[in-house]
C-alpha cells in the first residue's frame, strides 16, 4: 500500500460521512472520549471527588490529550487528500478553520501547562457533539432549523438591535433616576446594564431593584417591553417554521388535461 | 352465569369504553376516590389538620387501599377476556404494563408499611386522571397534542440537546469566572448548574447571582439565550398545531371534468 | 308622551347600540364616572392624598353612587321594553344577569356602610369598561379573540389540567425532599404549592428556594417544564388566530366551467 | 453655482436616499458620531474613566454638538428644496416634526448648560440609528414588522387594555389582603402596582412578596395570568407575520383553459 492510499484511507476514517462502519466506530470513540473528558472536567471541580479520584482524572487527562493530539496530527496530515486542500496553502487554510483551532486549543493547555483556566476551552468541544446528528435522522430537523434561522436572519437582527437600543435607553434612564438614591447599585450606565438585562429578560434576580417611584415606573415599562422581547423572536421563528412546513408539504402541483392526459403548464405557482 | 360470562362482564365494567352506564359509574367512583385520596395525602401534611382529622385520614387510607387492591386484582383476573391477552404470557405482559405498575405501586406502600416516604407514589396515581379524558370529548384534543408532540419530536429533542450544551458551557464559564470570588455559591461546575438553570429558564430566584463584571456579561448572554429557549419550542409547537389544523380542514380535493362530470385524478397533492 | 314611549326612549338611551348621539353621550358620561371612581378608589388608599383631599373623595363617592343607583333603577324599569324581557320573570332574569349583579354590588357597600372592605367590589366595575368596545371598531378583534378562545377551549383546558397535575407532583416532590431541611418554608404540600407556582411560572421571587442537591434537581425539572407551560398556550392560541385569519381571507372558492361559463360544484372544500 | 443649486445639492447630501456615494459618506459619518457620542455618554458615567479621560469627553462633546448644530441648521435651510416644504409654513412644519425635535433636543442641553440631567436627551438620539436601515436590505423586514404591528394594532390594544384591567384588579386585591400584614410594602393600591407588574411580567424580583395564604393564592392567579400575557401578543404577532408571509408568497393564481389555452377568470380569490 503506497502513501496516497494510506493517506486516503486515513482521511476517510476521520470523515464521518465517508468512513463506513470503521469510520463511524472512530467517530463514536472520539465522541465518547469528548463526553468522558467533559464529564471529568465537570466532576474534577467537585473537591471531594477530586481528592479521591484525582489520580484517575490525571490519567484520563493524559490519555485524552494523547488521542486528541494524534487525531489532530492525522487530520492535518490527511487533509491534502480532500479536493481543494491538496496544496500547502490548503493545509494552512484547514489549520486556521474553526474546528481545527478549537481542536488545537483543546490540547494546547496540557502542553503549555500552568494555564489551568484554558481548560474551559475543552468544554467548547461539546459543540462537536452536534456531528453525531449528521449520521442520524435528526439531520433534517437541523437543516430546517438552520434554514429558518437563515431566512429570518434580517428580522432577528432587527429584533436584536431593537433590544440593544431599548437596553441602552432603559439603563440610562434608570441610572439618571436611581443613581442618586442607590449610588452603589447604579453607579454608572454600564453598571445599570446588569439591571436592564435582568429586567428585560424577566429573569429578575432581585439583587438590584429600583426603590423610587420614578424608577419603578421605568422598571414597569421595561418589564412590559420584555414581553415584546419574547413575543417578537417567538412569532418570527413560528412564521419561519410554518412557511417551511407549508412549502414542504405542497409540492409543485401538476395539472393534467382531462382529455389527452398531457401535463398542462400550471402558472398558478 | 358461567365463569367466562362473569369474567367478560367484569372486564367490560372496568373498561371505560365498553362498560356502558354501569362501567362509567365504576370509573367515576374510582376517579373520585383517586381525587379524594390525593387530596387527603396533600392535606395530611398540614400539621393542624393531621392532628384533628388524623383518624379520618387513616380510615380513608384503609378504604382507598382496599378498593384499589380489589380493582387491581380484578383487572389482572379479567384481562384474559381481552383479545391478545388470553394466555398466561398475556397476563404477565399486562402486569408489567405502565398503568398496572403504577396501580401496584399505589397500594404497595400500605402493605409494606413503615416506609412512609413511599406514599409519595400514590401521588403518581394522579396520572390515572388522564383516563377521564377517554370518556369526554377532550379526547380529540389530547390526540392532536400527542400527534403534534410525536411529529415534532426530533425538533424538540434538538432544542433540548442545544439547551443541555448551553447549560454546560454557561455553568463552566460562570464557575471559572465567579468561582474564585464566590467560592461557596460556585464551588464546582455541577454546583453552578443550579445558577445556569435558574438563569436560562428566566426563573431568577436571586439566591445565586454573579457579582463580577465578567460574570454579569456571561449572565446577560445566558439570560438572552434563555429567550431563544422559550421561542424555539413555542414556535416549533405552533407550527405543529397549525400543520395539524390545516390538514384537518383541507381534505383531499376532488376535481371534476368540466365535460363529462367525472372525477379526475388530482395529482396536485 | 305616554308611559310606553318614555320607557322605550329611556331604554334606548341606556343601550349603547340604539341610543344614537344622546345615548353615546350618556354612555361616555357613565364610562368617565367609572374611570374617575376607580381612580379615586386607587388614590384614596395613598395616605397623604387621602388626608388632603378626603372630603372631595367623599363628595365624588356620594355623587357616583347616586348616578349609579339611578342608572341601576332606570335599567331595571326600562328593561321590559326589550323583546323577551317584557314580563316580571324577564325583569327578574335581567336582575340576576352578570352585568346587573355587578352594578348592584358596585353601589351596595355605600348603603350597607361600615363594611369598607366591600368597596373592593367597585373595582370590579372596571369590567364595564369593556362595554366601550361595543361602540368602537375594536368589536371585531374582541369577537375574533372570543372565537379563538372558544374554539381552542378543550386544548386550553387540557393545558390547565396538565399544569395542575404537574403542580401537585412538583409540590409533593419538593415537600418530601426539602421539608426535612427547611421545615418552615416547606411545612406541608399546600405550603409548597407557593414554591411550585413561583417556579413553574418562572416568576422566581426567591423567597422560597430549594437548598439540597435533590431539591435543586427537582427545581430544575420544574423550571424547564415551566417553559412548556408558556409554549403550549402560546402555540395553541397562535394556531387558533392563524386558522381564524386563514378562514377570513379565503372565501369559498367558486369554479366556473371553461366552456359554458356555469358554476361547477367544487367539492374540494 | 446659484443659491438653488447649492441648496439642492446640500439637501440631497443630507438625504440618505438621494445623496449617492457622498451622501452615504455624510450619513455614515453622522451615524458614527451618534454612536461615539452615545458611547461617551455611557462611559462618562463610570467614575475612573471620567477622571482619566474627562478632557477628551469634553472635547468630543464640543465637536459633536458643533457637527449636530451645523447639521440641524443645514437641514432647516435646505428643506425648502423638498416638494411640499417650499414655503415658510413648510419649514415650520418640518421643524416641529418628530426627527427635528429630537435633533434640537440633542444639542439644546449644551447651550442651556447647567442642566446636566437634560443630557439624557442625547441618548434619545439613538433612535436616529434606525435611519441606518434605510440604506440596508433590512428595510423590507422593518416594513413587514411595521405592517404587522399596524394590522394587528386593535388586537394588541385590547391585550394592553386587558393587561391594565388585570393589573388594577390584582393590585387592589393584594392591597386589601396584604396591606394590613405588610403595611410598608403594600401601603396603597398605587404602591401595590409595582408588585403587580413584577408578578404579571414574571420578573419576580422578590423585593415585595405576599406572605399570607390568601395573598399567595392571589399571587398564584396573577402569575398564571402572566402566562396569558405572554401568550396573547406572541400568538397575535405570529398570526400577523404568517398572514403577511402567506400573502407575499402566493401571488394571484392564473388558470388557463385546457382547450384554447386562454386565461380564465379565477374567482377563487
Amino acid at each position: 500500500m503506497n502513501y496516497i492510499a494510506v493517506r486516503g484511507r486515513m482521511f476517510a476514517l476521520l470523515d464521518p460521512e465517508r468512513g463506513g462502519r470503521k469510520g463511524r466506530a472512530v467517530d463514536f470513540f472520539i465522541m465518547g472520549l469528548i463526553f468522558l473528558s467533559i464529564l471529568s472536567i465537570i466532576l474534577e471541580t467537585v473537591a471531594p471527588i477530586r481528592q479521591q479520584y484525582g489520580l484517575w482524572f490525571d490519567r484520563l487527562e493524559v490519555f485524552t490529550v494523547a488521542v486528541f493530539t494524534i487525531e489532530y496530527i492525522l487530520r492535518i496530515w490527511t487533509i491534502t487528500a480532500k479536493e481543494g486542500y491538496s496544496s500547502v496553502r490548503g493545509r494552512l487554510r484547514y489549520m486556521t478553520s474553526y474546528h481545527m483551532v478549537i481542536d488545537l486549543l483543546a490540547v494546547l493547555p496540557f502542553f503549555i501547562g500552568g494555564f489551568v483556566d484554558l481548560r474551559f476551552l475543552r468544554v467548547v468541544r461539546i459543540f462537536r457533539i452536534i456531528r453525531v446528528f449528521k449520521l442520524a435522522r435528526y439531520s433534517k430537523s437541523l437543516q430546517t432549523m438552520g434554514y429558518v434561522l437563515r431566512k429570518k436572519k434580517p428580522d432577528l437582527i432587527i429584533s436584536t438591535i431593537a433590544t440593544g437600543i431599548l437596553l441602552v435607553l432603559a439603563s440610562s434612564a434608570i441610572y439618571f433616576i436611581e443613581g442618586p438614591v442607590q449610588p452603589e447599585e447604579f453607579s454608572s450606565i454600564p453598571a445599570s446594564f446588569w439591571w436592564g438585562v435582568v429586567t428585560m429578560t424577566t429573569v429578575g434576580y432581585g439583587d438590584v431593584t429600583p426603590v423610587t417611584t420614578a424608577g419603578r415606573i421605568i422598571g414597569s415599562l421595561v418589564a412590559f417591553l420584555g414581553i415584546g422581547l419574547f413575543a417578537l423572536p417567538a412569532s418570527i421563528l413560528a412564521s419561519g417554521f410554518i412557511e417551511e412546513a407549508t412549502q414542504e408539504e405542497k409540492p409543485r402541483p401538476y395539472v393534467y388535461c382531462p382529455h389527452c392526459g398531457e401535463e398542462l403548464p400550471n402558472k398558478s405557482r
